[in-house]
């Protein structure tokens, strides 16, 4: 349809920052002799939120996803986030409720 | 300590299946107008696991956080997961609850 608009897919990786209490890895650690793992430590959970930007150009998209990283989708005080830009998509992805 | 313990860090992204209805991504999506946030769609909300696995090399390193994935971290019937290399660690840090 319209030629100008574009769209990119993000990423936001959110994780508990160091030091914070993270009960779901210890109940991942907890588990894991009844599963017979060994070795594994240093479980921390998150949550990874996928999502798609239509916007002008990159850089425009990438600062949308920086502030709804930082005001929804993470909460400061205790978590980290991370932007990992997964590249371009169709436009038409970002409109619709799809799934 | 042990010359020959080496370590590796791993993310597991787990993601609700595409047509896997995802009411955390709705959530978002019906928050965007409160923030006056525009042109963003598509959102689906996962997990992102962190974990420290001690290992004589890196496909054995690989191949417990393959099991791991597949049958603690995911549901494999709604979920998919890819594994991410975060590279080598200490292997002093696999052992302990740190944090």
């Amino acid at each position: 349809m319209s030629e100008s608009v574009r769209a990119w897919r993000f990423a936001v990786n959110v994780t508990p920052k160091p030091g914070i209490l993270d009960p779901q890895g210890r109940a991942v650690e907890r588990s894991l002799p009844h599963l017979g793992i060994e070795g594994v430590g240093g479980v921390r959970v998150g949550r990874r939120v996928e999502l798609t930007v239509t916007a002008a150009d990159p850089e425009a998209a990438r600062a949308v996803v920086d502030r709804l990283a930082g005001e929804l989708l993470s909460n400061p005080l205790i978590e980290a986030f991370e932007i990992e830009a997964m590249g371009e998509v169709e436009p038409a992805v970002a409109g619709g409720a799809s799934g």
